[in-house]
C-alpha cells in the first residue's frame, strides 16, 4: 500500500479556518521533537501558559492548552464543570451553541437553550427570566458565532448570569486574538479557544482558561469528570510545578503556538484587534459596493468572520469553486440555516491583511461578473482601497 | 510579554516515547495547510485510511485517526462500547491497563480488574473463571505495557473473550508498526495507538480501528456517547463519503502521519518488525554482558520498549541527567511500582537503528564507569557488536 507524495496546493485561507497560517509558525512546527519531560519543554510549557495568560488578559493560573482542537476545549470546559443532574443555559443563535447544548447533555445536565434568532445576538433581558426560573449552575455563550458571523458582547450578559449566582461559560475559538476578550475585566469563569482562527496557527490544539471560582467549583465535585483525558484536576498536576506526568503533550503543535503567540505579542494585542477591524472595514465597503450584505445585525458583526448574504441568482458552489480552482482561495460556504444562503468570509490572523481582502475581491468581481454584468464595474476594489486610505485608526 | 526564541536542543529520542522523528515527517508537518474540507485534505484522509488499515492488517471501513493522543484513543475506544451500568473486565499488569480501568469507571461502566504482577502478561487461564462470572460486554487489554515493557500475546486471549460473547478492545499504543498487530486474524474488535511511539510521528494523533461487531453494538446503543468529540458515529460521517463538518481536523499533523506511514510502508512491515527486533537482541545482548537484566518476563520481553533493572547501587537520576546533558540521550525512569527500580529505553520506528543502540550502550558504559569501574570493560558494545554481526535475521 503506498500513497504519493505529500504536496499540498497552496492556498489563501479566507474561510472559517483554519487560516492563513504564520511562515513562522509553519517553521516552528517542524522543529525537532523532544520528549515531554525534558527541561527544555517543561520551559516551553511555561512561557505557552504566560503568553495565553496575556492573550486572555487574565491572571488565572489554570490557563492551558488542551491537547484536542476547539471542540476538544468546548467539551473540556463543559464536562469538568457539570456532573449528571446539574443545570445548564446555553444561548443558541446559531451551529456552536446548539453544539454546546448538545455536549453539555451528554454529560447528564439538565440543559435549556434560550434562542435568538441566526445573526442576532443577545441581551441580558434575554436572560433575566430564565436564570431566575432555572437558577442554573452554569450559563454557556459563544462570543463569536461562526456559523453568523455575530459578535456577541458580553460585559453586561455576565452581570446578570453573576447577580443569578451562575458560572460564565465563554466560547473563543473564532474571537480570541481579533477582538477584545477581557477575562478578568468581564468576570469570565472559564472559557475556550481553539488554534486556526486569529492566532495563524493550525488547528490542533484548544487554549483554555479557568478562574478560582471555576476550580473551587471543579474541586467541590461529587463524582469523577466523566472524560480521563480532559480532567482538569489530572492536567492540573502536568502543568503545574509537580509536572505529573498525565498524557503525552503534543510536542510540535506546541512548537507552532509557542510561535504563533509570540507573533502576536510582538504586534501588539491591540494593534492586531486594529488590524482585523481595518482590514474588515475594507472588505465590508468593497462588498457594499456591488451589493453584497452582512447577516448578522448591524453593529454586531465580527471582523475576522465575514458571514454575508449571496447575491440573489448568484450560483453558490460555482463561485466558491471557482476561487478554489482559479485563484486558491477558500472561502466558507453556510452552515445549517445559512447553507445555500451565506458565504463566510474570514480575515483572521495572518489572513487579516489588505493583500488578501484586495485578492478577494478582485477575484470575486471576476467571477460574478461572469454570471451577472453588474458585477464587471471594479466598484469593490476602488470602495476597499477608499476604506484603507481614509481609515485613520 | 514575551518569550524567548524557539530552539530547542537537539535529542536523542530513546524513551518510552515521543521517539526520534523520522526527518521526512518533521519535513511534512511544516507543509502549507489546507482547509479541512479541501479535495485535497479529502484525498489524504482516504489515503491516510487505506495506508492504516494496511497497517493494522485489517479491512474494517471505521479506521481513522482520533483528533488527539494515544489516551484520546483510548477514551474514544471505551467510550464508544461502554454504556452506563455495561460491564467491562480490564486486564491490569502495569499503569496502562490500570488507565483503561479508570477511564471505563468515569464512563459508568462496571469494571472487573484482572491483575498479574507488572511485568508478566495474562494467559487465556487468567480470565476464564472472570469471563464465566462477570459475563462482560468488553474485554480490555494492553498488547505493549510501556510501564513494564511485557508482550502480551492475544490470539489465544481473543478466543476466550470471544467464546465468552465479548469484545475484545485492544491498546496497541506502544505495540503498533514495532511488532506483528494483525486486527482481523486475531478479531480485534477495537484497537487504538498512539503516533508518537513506532510510528516515528510526533504525539497528537490515536489511530484506531472498530470493526463491524464494534459498530453494531455502538449503533444499538440506547444513549449518546458521553463524548461529542469522540462520537465515532459522528466522525464516520466525516471520514466517509458524507464529509459531514464534525470538528476542523488537526492538518498539519495529518500531514506528518501520512508521511510517517508512506516511510513505514515503503519499508514494508515485515522488514520494520525485523529491524525492531535486531536491535533489541543488540541491545539487550549489550545490556546482559555488563549485568543489566530485563524487568519483563523472559519470553515476553517488547523489542522496542526495554524495561531494565538499574543495577544496584547505581545512582538512577545520575545517569539519566548524564546521558541527557552529556549525550543529549532521552530515556525513561520507572513508573509507578517501578519508579527508581527501573529504565525504559525505546527502540521506537526511527529510533530502532544500531547507531543508537551503539551510542546509548557506549554513553551508559562511560556514565556507569564513572560510578562503578565495572563497568568500564566496553563489554557491552563488544556483545552489541557481536549480536549484530551474527544475526541473520
Amino acid at each position: 500500500m503506498m500513497a504519493p507524495e505529500l504536496l499540498p496546493p497552496v492556498r489563501v485561507l479566507m474561510g472559517p479556518g483554519p487560516s492563513d497560517i504564520h511562515p513562522r509558525v509553519l517553521d516552528a512546527l517542524g522543529r525537532g521533537t523532544v520528549g515531554h519531560l525534558d527541561p527544555y519543554y517543561l520551559k516551553i510549557m511555561d512561557d505557552l501558559q504566560q503568553m495565553l495568560r496575556a492573550l486572555f488578559r487574565t491572571e488565572n493560573r489554570m490557563t492551558f492548552a488542551v491537547s484536542g482542537t476547539g471542540s476538544a476545549g468546548m467539551e473540556a470546559a463543559v464536562v469538568n464543570l457539570l456532573e449528571p443532574g446539574d443545570s445548564m443555559v446555553v444561548c443558541v443563535n446559531g451551529v456552536f451553541g446548539g453544539r454546546m447544548a448538545d455536549v453539555a447533555q451528554r454529560a447528564g445536565a439538565r440543559v435549556t437553550q434560550v434562542e435568538r434568532p441566526w445573526g442576532e445576538v443577545f441581551t441580558p433581558q434575554d436572560l433575566v427570566e430564565v436564570l431566575e426560573r432555572v437558577r442554573p449552575k452554569v450559563v454557556g455563550i459563544v462570543m463569536a458565532e461562526t456559523s453568523t458571523g455575530a459578535w456577541q458582547p458580553l460585559e453586561a450578559i455576565s452581570q446578570v448570569v453573576h447577580d443569578a449566582g451562575a458560572l460564565l461559560l465563554v466560547d473563543a475559538v473564532t474571537s480570541l486574538g481579533g477582538v477584545p476578550v477581557e477575562v478578568d475585566a468581564w468576570k469570565i469563569d472559564v472559557i475556550y479557544s481553539g488554534t486556526q482562527k486569529c492566532l495563524s496557527c493550525p488547528p490542533g490544539l484548544a487554549p483554555v482558561s479557568f478562574n478560582q471560582r471555576a476550580l473551587d467549583t471543579i474541586q467541590a465535585r461529587k463524582s469523577k469528570v466523566q472524560s480521563w483525558y480532559l480532567d482538569v484536576s489530572l492536567l492540573a498536576s502536568y502543568w503545574g510545578q509537580e509536572r505529573v506526568y498525565h498524557h503525552t503533550g503534543p510536542i510540535n503543535m506546541s512548537y507552532a503556538l509557542y510561535e504563533a503567540l509570540r507573533v502576536i505579542h510582538e504586534e501588539g494585542l491591540e494593534a492586531c484587534w486594529a488590524r482585523h477591524a481595518r482590514n474588515h472595514r475594507a472588505l465590508k465597503a468593497g462588498l457594499a459596493a456591488i451589493g453584497i450584505d452582512y447577516a448578522a445585525q448591524e453593529g454586531h458583526q465580527l471582523p475576522m468572520l465575514n458571514a454575508v448574504r449571496i447575491p440573489q441568482g448568484v450560483d453558490d458552489a460555482k463561485v466558491r469553486t471557482g476561487l478554489l480552482q482559479r485563484f486558491g482561495i477558500e472561502i466558507g460556504g453556510g452552515l445549517g440555516a445559512f447553507k445555500g444562503k451565506v458565504w463566510r468570509v474570514g480575515l483572521m490572523g495572518y489572513g487579516a491583511r489588505p493583500a488578501n481582502v484586495l485578492l478577494f475581491l478582485s477575484a470575486l468581481e471576476q467571477l460574478l461578473g461572469e454570471q451577472d454584468y453588474r458585477f464587471q464595474s471594479g466598484a469593490a476594489i476602488a470602495a476597499a482601497n477608499a476604506s484603507y486610505l481614509g481609515d485613520k485608526s
